[in-house]
């Protein structure tokens, strides 16, 4: 089996990043592979569901877990558009997540500006994969909601 | 009206974790009141769910939106027996709630342990209430759990 590349499956979370722009939610995408295999995908869909936890992280996470029948992740990598923000980076905490690959860095957000490393110590950080692509898709949206907000 | 006390709500929280306790769950539980009046009750299901994700926090939040139709709770005070980790903390930021009231502390995993605040900066924190009767029951589960591994 030829193994797929880092950006492989970024662009397939960069897909479903697009899904959440089409939705008019903030345009992140997820995706979750176990042994080289998308178990999970999912986007943001904060405003669908009216709930501030429904983040793509969030949802893959549970997604991958109901995929696997179990609750920890620690043969798995997610994948994200964005830097995780604290609620996410903990929650892939709690999963053992193996390995986290995201794009585009999130200085406001982000969970890196927190001085304590707040990953599972099992976890690999990977960043600054297609992180041009994923960050003009989220300028392109908060440039089309300024517009809007303004007219 | 008469409003209720913060240990009348917390007793109602400590009802929830004592559910969790009774399902084998680690005994969390939450609460979400707004105006005075209890509008979400949950407790830890990561068991049952199989997610790590479902932390009482996170699915009183959920539940709390679901119920007003909005995902901002800037009116709501969150009721939780223990000390919201790095994740349910990160979620009340989403949700700029604004009060938690938590028992027990928990200086393992509880998100206080974080140098940089991580909490909305317009979100009020009281705790210590009713904190030995958190503490004792989430004493209790540990022992049990412990006395069971090595039977």
């Amino acid at each position: 089996m030829i193994s797929q590349s880092d950006e492989y499956f970024m662009q397939i979370a960069l897909q479903e990043a697009q899904l959440a722009y089409r939705e008019g939610e903030v345009p992140v995408g997820a995706v979750i592979t176990c042994n080289g295999q998308i178990i999970a995908k999912a986007h943001n869909q904060t405003q669908k569901l009216n709930d501030v936890t429904a983040h793509a992280e969030m949802l893959v996470i549970t997604a991958a877990s109901n995929f696997l029948g179990a609750k920890y992740l620690n043969q798995c990598t997610l994948y994200v558009t964005l830097e995780p923000c604290i609620m996410c980076a903990g929650a892939t905490y709690w999963s053992q997540i193996k390995h986290i690959v995201f794009a585009a860095k999130d200085p406001k957000a982000g969970f890196l500006r927190l001085e304590k490393k707040i990953l599972h110590p099992k976890t690999k950080l990977t960043h600054n994969i297609m992180s041009n692509e994923s960050s003009a898709l989220l300028k392109s949206f908060f440039e089309k909601k300024r517009i809007k907000n303004k007219s």
